[in-house]
């Protein structure tokens, strides 16, 4: 038997994986409108620690996909996720100067830049679901694309930021926060496991387990993320923190406390565990990314 | 023989049959998120004469499609015209307060509502490509899929968006005026004639010289809309007139001068009736609608 190897080694070679695959299915900088594509670029690359990418390489992995099929679907979600940065950063939204350590689109650019660039990045996401062969029929591929649309729309993340704004100010209730991140952030998590999962094969149990194990990740990410915004500084996030309480957003810190929020991410964490217990060992990947999703940095 | 409806009353029926299944297709503003669905109707419907839906219904019959999968392509369609709208009216766009005669959405609603609206437009679009047979195979509706990506991308509508405010206060030369044409507006036309042909079935020689069709018409279509701009009333166009001149941007009225925009305009008509031409009496409606589009309103 091959002894896996350990988790972070795993993790660094998907991350390395998909910056090269994302830095090739982007349009080159030298191709017109080249400043439109250099900001792209400027987007979605050398960002983030690729979480939605891992979940599918992680579901694939799970269904026998091969990797290169797995590098554009992962491809496609993380161009919706890099979108959504994009307009989210923007005045008229959050207006946040910094992503990622680095000035956010709109400052380095300009904001009708930013614009087209999530506009763009948004096309570009669908242009990869159906540009090459990713799945082992035409159809699983075109239920790919819709699950990706679902989830990247009214009633998905567009929605649960339209959720977001509408709330800022108010004291949600509990399950008025969790409908919120179901959409908001929950939405394209659950997508990036199922699409991974898709570029295989998984009998219909299985995919309906691992979209349970997404829904508690999902969500564990946005409690974890709240923890996150409330206690860590600006310079451990890349982004701006303590922005939630400044601009009187809900968030599971202010809902239920500190403590109680990362009890709660606990309990989360357990149940996508549990999820997954019918998929014995060939989880392990799943179970560590839901382990490194809630415990990354408390 | 069963005499063809004038075009008039044909315009009608598809203008009414495609109100009906927008209103049909778009989320209901009674689902939540209900502002945002709200907004989303009143960017989509009511508006506009529906000039891609319109070539995708002409293209379709001639391909022998259902009219019921033409609804939905042209939908997918005019989703991503109405986004491009809301987002290029937008005050780090165009900075436009009047559309189709009523107040832009942003004026309507605010700057974060118009541009999610936008961001749910078009992924609604790739959802209606995705969520119901309109092909006679997954494959082709794949391909649908792949159509609109591309045409609505960086190397499509938005890049020509980029182009186009690169452009602000130079004098373009002609071939560079076409360049952003052929990618800002000229593209999304010529992708509703594919979508509506895909949903019928057209043989390859077909499918090119409609195709050839629609780039002229895209083009045609452009260049009166610069004439348009400069020559008709706010009243007439139901958006701000004169626009183009103000901002300092090429259109083909400061290229060529007005009498020879037209002439161009002309021309281009008779090339997209020559394209037509192996299709006989079968092509009428995209004649017409040739016609429609140049003549409109001079």
């Amino acid at each position: 038997m091959v002894t896996p190897p350990d988790f972070q080694s795993w993790m660094g070679s998907v991350q390395a994986r998909m910056e090269a695959a994302l830095a090739r299915l982007l349009p080159a900088a030298k191709i017109a409108p080249g400043r439109l594509h250099e900001a792209m670029r400027y987007a979605a690359l050398e960002g983030g620690k690729r979480v939605r990418p891992l979940l599918a390489f992680a579901a694939g992995d799970l269904a026998g996909a091969a990797p290169e099929r797995l590098e554009v679907a992962a491809a496609a979600v993380e161009m919706i996720h890099a979108y959504s940065l994009v307009h989210d950063d923007m005045p008229c939204m959050d207006d946040d100067a910094l992503r990622r350590g680095k000035p956010t689109v709109h400052v380095e650019y300009d904001e009708a830049t930013a614009m087209l660039v999530g506009d763009a990045l948004q096309s570009l996401a669908f242009q990869l679901l159906s540009d090459s062969p990713i799945a082992d029929c035409a159809e699983t591929q075109l239920q790919m694309v819709r699950t990706l649309a679902h989830a990247a729309g009214s009633r998905g993340m567009a929605g649960g930021q339209a959720i977001d704004l509408a709330s800022t100010g108010k004291a949600l209730e509990l399950p008025e926060l969790e409908f919120m991140h179901i959409h908001k952030t929950g939405a394209l998590i659950r997508a990036a496991v199922v699409l991974g999962a898709l570029c295989g094969t998984l009998d219909a149990h299985a995919r309906a387990q691992l979209e349970r194990f997404a829904k508690f990740i999902g969500l564990a990410f946005q409690v974890v993320d709240d923890v996150l915004d409330a206690e860590a500084s600006t310079a451990t996030l890349g982004k701006t923190a303590g922005k939630d309480a400044k601009q009187g957003k809900s968030t599971y810190v202010s809902a239920l406390g500190a403590a109680r929020a990362k009890a709660f991410a606990e309990e989360l964490r357990a149940e996508s565990h549990a999820a997954l217990a019918c998929f014995g060992e060939r989880a392990l990947r799943l179970r560590q990314l839901a382990d490194f999703v809630v415990l990354r940095q408390f």
